[in-house]
């Protein structure tokens, strides 16, 4: 049976439960509005783990002022039944008084890798979404913690965090979860009118022509860039906020591609801001 | 059998070994140069935990630039020797290329607990602090950690990180050991001239005097620091950096004293930099 548990101080008592009977912890932080790619990460957990928590905060901290706080996506319910059908025994579901009861003072700021693409576009975003993640860790303290690889720079950022704090955790970045067209599962989809929908599988088929033209030799990131922002212009609605290559994880800028590299885009649909990338090792 | 430990890899290792074993930890971060302060806290932890740890570690981060990071005492022999003697279980003994391989991009900050009083004159000290025991936390996992409150503002912050970060440890405030004559035990103090040591008794003398003028009913701040700096400055060659009375452990300065405050020192001798205060609970 599948727990909702809406405080610390209960969390931290069934983690020292667990934690004394030996129990290995898989941990996935979400934001609720579980789709396939959260459940994908739940499925790896319980498999791999002893008990799974997932926690679902939308956590205030990373929206900007003029982003979708209010009407991010909830439903617990739901939320519920879906964890429970791929084995997770805790959801952690507190309230923003219980998350933040005071302004927090000692920050934690991502700092140079929050300066860049996602970062550069939503100040404060990944400031945000470190404060929170390092506190979700210390209350679940997990042995595994999953993050899908949809958000590319956010696993980046994470797992520098883990190694700069010395967080005991074993990172796992899990693979982007596509529907059957190819668009990445988000809880940001659900925003998209029809027609929007049907386009936007154009963003993976743009991100597939720079994995093609990467096989055939090509190392110009503007090339490959325009070639991206053109298919992307013709084929949908959306305004292209950003196509770009970046190297992976260390997240510095690529005009010659060598090592290993993400090749990220932002769009931004009527109501909907979506972001897809894929990750070349070379 | 006291033993050294000098890699976070194997410092893990015991930690785990020991928690499977449901034994408690208790933790005393230092900089060596261990005294009867230090002393005192690592016998309180030996009494209330199964495991007493200590790191010894002089954090380049808490030292400005004009500070005295190359000369900070050093004497790991003689520390060693001196936890044993008080039950200490493991020294964690790290070098500089153990705790940062990198330069750590994940930044935490003491906000503005960190821009009054030490934070004021030194400044970055704090974010050092918070950065590097934010790591020994998550290194040691200890149930307990002890903090001497010598330094008050570092207490105060430690706290509030514990709090905004939601670690699982209980933080214990320490009383200030002194010397026969009330001259706070201090690493530092060795760097005292034979008048100036005779002379450094007065600092707390004037703490004293304060505690007198508090208990006779003065609640202005201005007249009890203006007392203070008189008396230090007839009774010694030392100069008076910082008298000050704050709030503790908000921090915020007080004229008109009504709550819990702490009053607190520097003083500059020639080659040592001494801090103290008194912590008045109304």
């Amino acid at each position: 049976m599948i727990r909702i548990i809406k405080t610390i101080k209960e969390m931290h008592q069934i983690i020292n439960n667990h934690k004394d009977r030996q129990h290995t912890i898989g941990f996935i932080p979400t934001m609720g509005a579980l789709h396939e790619g959260h459940l994908k990460m739940m499925s790896m957990s319980a498999a791999e783990n002893d008990i799974t928590v997932i926690s679902v905060f939308v956590n205030p901290l990373q929206f900007g002022p003029d982003e979708d706080l209010a009407s991010y996506p909830r439903d617990i319910e739901g939320d519920m039944s879906k964890a429970s059908s791929v084995g997770v025994d805790y959801i952690f579901f507190p309230s923003e008084a219980e998350m933040y009861p005071s302004e927090p003072i000692i920050e934690v700021k991502a700092g140079r890798l929050a300066t860049v693409l996602e970062g550069a576009e939503r100040p404060g975003h990944f400031d945000g979404v470190v404060t929170v993640v390092n506190k979700l860790f210390n209350i679940v303290r997990p042995h595994k913690a999953y993050f899908g690889k949809k958000d590319a720079q956010q696993l980046a950022i994470i797992e520098k965090m883990v190694e700069d704090f010395n967080h005991p955790i074993e990172i796992i970045g899990v693979d982007i979860v596509r529907e059957a067209d190819g668009l990445a599962k988000s809880s940001r989809n659900i925003y998209l009118t029809q027609d929007e929908r049907a386009e936007a599988a154009h963003l993976y088929q743009s991100l597939s022509l720079a994995q093609s033209l990467y096989d055939h030799g090509e190392r110009n990131s503007e090339t490959i860039i325009k070639a991206m922002r053109t298919y992307i212009e013709e084929h949908t609605s959306g305004h292209v906020e950003t196509v770009a290559i970046y190297s992976y994880p260390e997240l510095v800028e690529q005009y010659e591609i060598s090592g290993d590299i993400f090749i990220s885009l932002a769009v931004k649909f009527s109501k909907a801001r979506l972001i897809d990338n894929i990750i070349i090792n070379k």
